[in-house]
Order: structure tokens, then sequence, then C-alpha cells
């Protein structure tokens, strides 16, 4: 039987993120082109096996598939416009961050160039890369995603949201915002028990496993969005009121400023004052959507 | 080798979490008398073995240590007041939820009737007593902790944090503030999927993964905020405000409410305009403390 010879990959962009995804797939013998704006950044990756070539247009050449793994929308812009051409054909799949209406540009500009685009959302860390726990959403192209599942998962595990290329994006932003408000409450938490002498690492001991515990009703707060019920049994808007009226005046007695939980209060007066105290905590879906 | 009698305990409440209480002490042979202001809230813990009493005075003389879980800081003054002198001598826990400030301020009231009080701040919902992961935070009295500790820990893990009777209840409050912001950015998150079609409960299950992940990065925030040094090697505020500048015009693109992420975008964008942009998410501690 023939050996299966891999589909060589060429990486843009050698920042943090952009080496750890190169030495992932060059762990897996794939033939690894790389390429960085500023020279040297490939040293240690062509040790590893992988081609550095200095030139885009070149780099762009020598790979079956373009890995876009750059600072922003712009920096992808202007890595990719002048090579557009030597792009056509080929399969491109940009890792770097963007906002969903930026991936939809990008993967209306790759339509024009004749380029097959998908978009991903990195939810890990470098470090994190090529181990369990990594993942990246993808959406776009179906075709991009299915022909080089071997290689996504080489670096993390791989999610498939659908045709739109800002899918990926839109859950990345939506797990970003879970994860800076939960640490944005880490922090007010922190800033009130330092207000009576404990130290913060005290602190985050007991918060990391509160929180995990807490996260864990997650899913039954998302199936009770989905039904639209938001009647409980349980505790309800004016009692979770209560509650915020108190760590608000506790938060401001202790000299802690509110832009965490004064917002959060007031989300929840607003719904109380409209007639939905009875209603659970979850109803306050209805208020941002 | 005489038995060793356990000493005697009176619930004061039973609500869902009274109840929950008296159940957990029964099931230790615990001898119980319960009582609550409505009659007819007894009738299980009656069959479970405890004595239900309906005059309260009565059911503070039958227990050794008196255990009070009530709706807030004035249900608890309207049902004590007016047996502060039988209660005098007494062992009191209040796990009554009470800000700080009125913690302390039962703590001195306690203290002229000849009391000996204990706070509590229950980390756990009503099915989580006596099982494991429920905790209560206890401050105010170290000789009521250390009498009852085998009570206490009947019903849940048992944690105390000092002398000052309000300390148990600033670190409820900074849990819960945590929580709070956790569920508050969840919602978010689900608003801006749903803007796209998606499931919440398909969102949820994505985000408790990636909440506890992220969770688990707290410990080595506490270390950071503690040492005061926030130079960073890995991403710093300019690459946050990035971030959350994308997130809000992407959510405001999606048709959802800014008061979750809005002030968090707020909190770094200050410190970036303050000159900040170099250091580490976790600057944002100084902003709030
Ligand atoms: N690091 C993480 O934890 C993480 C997590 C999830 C997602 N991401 C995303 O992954 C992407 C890369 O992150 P990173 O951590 O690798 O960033 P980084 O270390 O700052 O690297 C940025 C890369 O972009 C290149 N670049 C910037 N502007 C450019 C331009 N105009 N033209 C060409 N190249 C340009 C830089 O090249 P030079 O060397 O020439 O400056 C460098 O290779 C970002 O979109 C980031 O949001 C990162
Ligand atoms: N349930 C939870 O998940 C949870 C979690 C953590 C902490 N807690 C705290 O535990 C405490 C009790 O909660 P719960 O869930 O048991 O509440 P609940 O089911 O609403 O019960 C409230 C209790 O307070 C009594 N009460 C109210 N006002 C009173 C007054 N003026 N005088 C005498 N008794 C009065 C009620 O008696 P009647 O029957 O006569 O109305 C009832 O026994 C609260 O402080 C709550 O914040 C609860």
């Amino acid at each position: 039987m023939a050996e299966i010879q891999q589909t060589s990959v060429t990486v843009l962009g050698l920042g943090a993120m952009g080496k750890a995804l190169a030495s992932a797939f060059l762990k897996t013998g794939r033939p690894t082109t790389v390429w960085n704006r500023t020279p040297g950044k490939d040293t240690d990756l062509v040790a590893a096996g992988a081609v550095g070539i200095a030139a885009v247009d070149e780099a762009v050449r020598a790979g079956e598939v373009i890995v876009v793994v750059l600072l922003d929308h712009a920096s992808v812009h202007s890595a990719l416009d002048p090579v557009a051409e030597q792009l056509s054909g080929k399969q491109v799949i940009n890792l770097t961050s963007t906002a969903p209406e930026e991936a939809r540009e990008l993967a209306r500009w790759a339509e024009r160039h004749g380029i097959d685009y998908l978009d991903g959302g990195i939810m890990a860390v470098p470090p994190m890369i090529g181990q369990p726990g990594a993942s990246i959403l993808y959406s776009g192209s179906r075709k991009v995603f299915d022909d080089n599942r071997e290689l996504l998962e080489s670096a993390a595990a791989a999610d498939y949201f659908g045709d739109d290329a800002g899918l990926a994006s839109t859950w990345d932003f939506a797990l970003l915002s879970n994860m800076y408000a939960m640490f944005a409450g880490f922090l007010h938490g922190a800033a009130l028990v330092r207000s009576t002498g404990a130290a913060a690492s005290a602190f985050a001991e007991r918060a990391t496993a509160w929180v995990t515990a807490m996260a864990q009703l997650m899913p039954e707060y998302g199936r009770i969005i989905d039904s639209g019920d938001y009647t409980t049994e349980v505790q309800h808007l004016a009692f979770h009121k209560a509650a915020l009226d108190a760590i608000v005046r506790a938060s401001r007695d202790a000299g802690v400023a509110l832009d965490v939980v004064g917002p959060i209060k007031n989300l929840i007066d607003r719904q109380v004052a409209d007639g939905h105290g009875a209603l659970a905590f979850e109803r306050t879906f209805e208020e941002l959507r």
C-alpha cells in the first residue's frame, strides 16, 4: 500500500500562536512551510523540520493549504492582498481573531479571488495547542474543514458551525464574553475580601472551586432559556434583587468600585420594576438579546 | 465508656434551607427541635424525629445551640428580639444571609444580651446540604465554631474566617459577585449566539467546559494581584482592549445589549488611557478596590 502523503501546509505568521500551530503540524510529520513579516522568528521551527521562506508569495506557493495567524483583520489584508493571485484555487484557513463582520468580509474577498475560505477562532493559549483541552471553532467552507480535518485536529479539537464565515467568531466572542465577565467578577470579589485584609490568592482558591461548581448549572439555564418559560419554584428575580442590593451596599461600604456589580443590579432592578419579580434569574437573557 | 450525648439544637425557620439543615442534623441522630413562624412546615421533620414547637420561646429553651435560618436581617430581629432573655447564655448560629454590616450589628446585639454569636454564609442550595460540595463560611465567636464543629460539618464543609462577624458575609458576597458576573456573561454569550439562531443550551454545553477551564487560571491571577507586579510577557491590557472593542462592536451588530460587556470594556479603556496598556489584565483589580 502506498504511503498517504499529507497535504503540505504553509503557516503565515510566527507570533506566539503561529509558532505553536506550526510546531503541532510538524510533530505529525506534515510538510510545513513557515513565513513571518519580520525575519528571524523561524529558527526553532526550521530546526524541527520546517521550511522557512522569507518571501510571502513563495511561501504561499509552497503549501496546498495556507494557515493564517496574524494580529488582526487589517494585518490579514496587508499580508494576503499582494498574493491574492497566488492564493487563487487554494484553501485558506484564517485563525487570526476577527469580528464576525470581518470574517464575513474576508470570505467575500476570498470568493472574489477564487479562494476557498475557512475561518477559525482559537479557544486556547499557545501552550495548550496540540494538547487535550484546546479547541478551535470553525465556520465558512465546509469542504476546507472536511478536507483538512486531520491537520486541524493535530492542533486542537475542531468543531464546524456552518457556512456563514462569521459564526466561529460569534461563538468565540460569546465564550470570551462569558470568560471576561467571570474574571471581572473574580476581581470584584478579590477586592471585597482585600478590604478585610485577606489575600487575593486565598480568595482565588475558594472562587475557583465555587465558580467551577456553579458553572455546572449553565446547561440547565440554557434549557430554561430555550423553553422561554421563566416561571420558577426557587429563587426568583425579587430574591436576586435583594441579594444584589446587599452586595452593592456592602461593596460601597468596603470602598470597592461598582463597575462590575452595579450593572448587574440595574439589569435585575429593571426587570423587577417591569413586573417580572416572580420570574427566574434566567429571564435576564430577554433584557440582553 | 459512656455514650457521648450530642448537643441539642433548635432550628428557627423552616423555609427550604431551614428544612434541609434540620434534616441533615436529624440524620446524625442529634436531638433537634424545630420552629417556624407559620405553622405546618414541620410535618416531615417531626416524622423524621424532630420535636416541633409552635412557641418560639419554648423552642429556644429546648436547644443548647440555636441555628437561625430566616429570610433576612429584619426577620432575624423580629424572631429573636422577643426571646433575647431566653437566649442569654446560649450559642446562636445565624445562617440567614445578611450583609457584613448587618452581621456585625447582630453580633453587637447578641453581646449586649449575653449571647455567644456565630454568623454563617451558606454557599449551597438546599439539595446540596449534607452532601459533598456544600460549604458554609463562618465568622464571629471562635468558641461557638469550635464547640459545634461536628454539628456544622454534618450540614456542610465548615470554614472559619475570624472574630469579625462580618467576614463570612464579605466572603459570601465576594463569591456571589463572581458567580453573578459569570452568569451575566453566560447570558450575554447566549444572546450573541441566539442572534445567529443557535440554541442557548448548545452554547451552555460549550460555555460550561470553557468557563471551567478558564476558572483554573484564577489562582495564578490571585498570586499576581498579591504580588502587585502587573508586568506581563503575555496578553496585556492593550490586547484585551482590542478584544473587548471587537466584542462590543459585534454585540451591537447582533442587537445584543451592552449591559454586561460595556462596563468591562470601559474598565479596560480607562486603564489603557491612563498609560497601563502594557500591563496585565489582572491590574483591573486596582481600578476596583
Ligand atoms: N496568544 C493567544 O493566547 C491567543 C489566543 C487565541 C487567539 N489568538 C489570536 O491569534 C492571533 C495571533 O496571536 P499571537 O499571540 O501569535 O500574536 P503575536 O505574538 O502578537 O503575533 C502577531 C503576529 O502578527 C504579525 N503581524 C502583525 N501585523 C502584521 C502585518 N501588518 N503584516 C504581517 N504580519 C503582521 C506579527 O509579525 P511580526 O513578527 O512581523 O510583527 C506576528 O507574527 C491573534 O489574532 C490572536 O488574537 C491568540
Ligand atoms: N435557598 C437557597 O438556595 C439559599 C442559599 C444560600 C443561602 N440562603 C439563605 O438562607 C435563608 C433562608 O432561605 P430559604 O431558601 O429557606 O428561604 P425561604 O424558603 O423563603 O424561607 C424563609 C423563612 O423565613 C421565615 N420568615 C420570613 N420572615 C419572617 C419573620 N419576619 N419572622 C419570622 N420568620 C420569618 C419564613 O417563615 P414563614 O414560613 O412564616 O414565612 C421561612 O421560614 C435566607 O437568608 C437565604 O438567603 C438560601
